[in-house]
């Protein structure tokens, strides 16, 4: 079994407008040292098979299709083998 | 300067509707191997300062009054330091 974990961010290049508002109000709050604040999204799959080759073009598939939009956004994953108690 | 992510995801008790809704998907999709999917948010934050534990203080001071609803999620959140070219 394997737990993987992926990150959907904006490419450098798009605006993050919703990093942006919180940079803002951040500042607003008093933090004024914060550079720069981007958000994304933050998925956490387990995925029931032994084969890490066959999860990562899982994974990969999944991300392409559904979890980013490949336009706007771009993802990276990292995948760690889970002992299942006997 | 250093360089944070911050994962917020909900609370394990509580129902995860965009992951159920995704995991539906998925299984259409014809992956069937896929045992759990949870969705968060993930930040990149980059702070001007050179003490760490200002940061980290300063970081879940940002968690806790705006990145997270900490009644229904919880957050983790790593540093790096970032070297800034002279």
């Amino acid at each position: 079994m394997y737990k993987v974990e992926v990150f959907v961010t904006y490419k450098e290049s798009i605006l993050d407008p919703q990093g942006e508002a919180i940079k803002g109000a951040v500042g607003r709050m008093g933090y004024t040292d914060i550079a720069e604040i981007r958000q994304g999204k933050y998925f956490e799959i387990v995925v029931e098979s032994d084969d890490e080759a066959h999860v990562a073009a899982e994974i990969e598939a999944i991300s392409d299709k559904l979890l980013a939009n490949v336009v706007m956004e771009s993802y990276r994953y990292n995948i760690q083998k889970v002992e299942v108690e006997a």
